[in-house]
């Protein structure tokens, strides 16, 4: 991990952090973030067909891993990962090394600001992981750490040192990330509304975590953001970022860290099939019902005090309390435990590896391609 | 309190609804208001020397109560309100009969948007009073209920009823809601950024509420609108507002009530003096160390239904945990309960007097101005 002062890195974190991209398709879209992402290096998930080969334009730094790398480098343990369904992404946080991870849909492209400007969605994700949270108190005037504002009166002393961030959760302009029925009965509505804040969502409090546009800290969360047991062989898909979502939230609040949402937009630019979407949505419509209360309700021991205990534990949580809904949850409470082998596993060994291979250290044996 | 249908009335609530001012000179700033506020009804509350003629711009229907009014309705209760400084406001939501409250500072105008737009913050008070709020779950893209948004993908639906709003918290552009330290730190510091959404405080948040553009539904939560004793006589000044807004969000929270902030701006134009403000604050400053974790801590009973019952369950509960801190806690215990009893005479005197004196009930034994 590199020891450089933010302040002297340009571009910023550009060796801390891995870009994840999950995808089934040629990755045209970077074209359009070329100048924003081409010395940042890219960790590509391939969905489905293994034998398809995913067209990446020149010039990107990139590893791709498809369905049978992860089955070599993970093996029995690769049952944690999904297939058909966009919660592979999470692979790609398994296999990173750095300390961020911004992930992007392959369907979002640059937005503009209403001043015509492109928006740099990575930089202000950076800004907002390297600026502090303030989950114990509401600002009004929003981020309080950003240029032109600050803490307003009445706002405890003792808490403007804020608390570390470890999510910050980007939006879209364009097609709304609405559920299926909502894609329904508003088929036309579109995003055009610019809201100039980057806020803290306030500790004890729930929100739907999206993974289209997604930036964090893998060193102070990445352990909790598994995105679940969805699409291929599951009863359920589009849930993968909402069950991160639900447990990096709690985890978060448990160990004092913040979550921020708000800016950067992008422009998200295609809506999938609502009624596609309905069938893989309609058991997490109904289930959600008893997902919300169960994760506002959840208290972990003080004993858990790293990410990987908080995981383990709130899988025991799952089992028990979300169990008796479904046996589906009884299998994802084992997947929960599983990614945090895998996890470990991968972690270890790319502390064992020699620093000087530090960059092949735990995917030397896949059969990932490799660019530069 | 008339039962006519919102969508009847033109401009919006005219008869249900009073424009607060608490002042201590002349009222010339609501020329720039006329165009919203003629309509509508004020009661200016005149802080400081009674004998002071205040003038009222010609045209609007306004009542006005000086300090001799206040004790002359109020007798040995009068020593609940505030004499110099602005917590002297809360007088005015008392003597309302009305069932929505707007309170403005005379030192606040006219804001515009991005547009150029001049901003009716009344009409955006109304619409974020008459439109749900969502203190349970928080929702990415701000205010579901407004044109062109709605609730995004994860959101329970059994929660996209929303709860009934209670409290709207506006914002100000130019010169920011900023403490004495603050102001002394960064005396050149102006907002200039036009945050374009509503949202609701999640339950369980609390907030710095500011007392200079405020609206809420007195018949939900007017009793717990009381501003403290602040000013003459008293250790602390500038937490007025503070203190109310503590109040009434651990009250809206219990009773599952919903308190937005954000729009509408107003332009605030003249900033005090961090000096003397400085001299109001500093036991603030101090003691908000503790009355913070004292509020984020609170859990009424079961038994406080409505506001009054929680509020005084509330002042007990001051008195008990904060009374220790300093003997000015015990005071402002004491009027707090002081302030319930007089809203429930004042509340008896009105519902006792007949329909067709409707509008002078209370104050027909009052000398205060009254004019068309």
């Amino acid at each position: 991990m590199s020891s450089k002062p933010a302040s002297k890195v340009v571009p910023p974190l550009k060796d801390e952090l891995d870009i994840v991209i999950p995808t089934i398709r040629n990755l045209d879209f970077l074209e359009m973030w070329r100048p924003f992402f081409e010395q940042y290096h890219l960790i590509i998930v391939q969905d489905g067909d293994p034998s398809k080969k995913i067209h990446v334009p020149e010039g990107f730094d990139y590893e791709l891993y498809n369905r049978n790398d992860i089955n070599r480098i993970l093996g029995p343990k690769a049952s944690c990962i999904s297939f058909k369904d966009s919660a592979c992404r999470c692979f790609g946080f398994l296999v990173s090394k750095k300390k961020y991870i911004f992930t992007i849909d392959d369907d979002c492209f640059v937005a503009k600001d209403p001043s015509g400007e492109q928006i740099n969605a990575l930089a202000q994700h950076i800004h907002n992981l390297l600026t502090p949270a303030t989950p114990f108190f509401f600002n009004t005037l929003y981020d309080p750490y950003r240029e032109g504002a600050d803490f307003v009166r009445g706002y405890p002393f003792s808490m403007r040192e804020g608390a570390p961030t470890a999510v910050s959760h980007g939006l879209w302009l364009n097609i709304p990330d609405y559920d299926a029925p909502t894609q329904l009965v508003k088929p036309r509505e579109r995003n055009t509304r610019y809201v100039d804040a980057v806020l803290t969502i306030p500790k004890g409090t729930l929100f739907p975590m999206c993974g289209m546009n997604l930036a964090f800290d893998r060193e102070l969360i990445g352990a909790a953001m598994y995105f679940g047991l969805m699409g291929d062989g599951q009863p359920i898909g589009r849930y993968d970022d909402m069950w991160a979502g639900w447990c990096t939230k709690v985890i978060t609040d448990h160990l004092g860290l913040g979550v921020k949402t708000g800016l950067p937009y992008i422009w998200h630019s295609k809506a999938s099939n609502p009624f596609v979407n309905l069938k893989k949505e309609y058991k997490g419509i109904y289930w959600q019902e008893d997902i919300i209360p169960f994760f506002q309700s959840v208290v972990l021991s003080k004993e858990s005090k790293t990410v990987q205990q908080c995981y383990v534990e709130l899988s025991k949580l799952v089992r028990e309390k979300l169990g008796p809904i479904d046996p589906y949850f009884l299998k994802l409470a084992d997947a929960m435990v599983t990614w945090i082998e895998a996890w470990d596993e991968l972690k270890s060994a790319a502390a064992a590896a020699p620093a000087a291979a530090d960059a092949d250290a735990a995917k030397k044996d896949a059969s990932s391609t490799k660019k530069k």
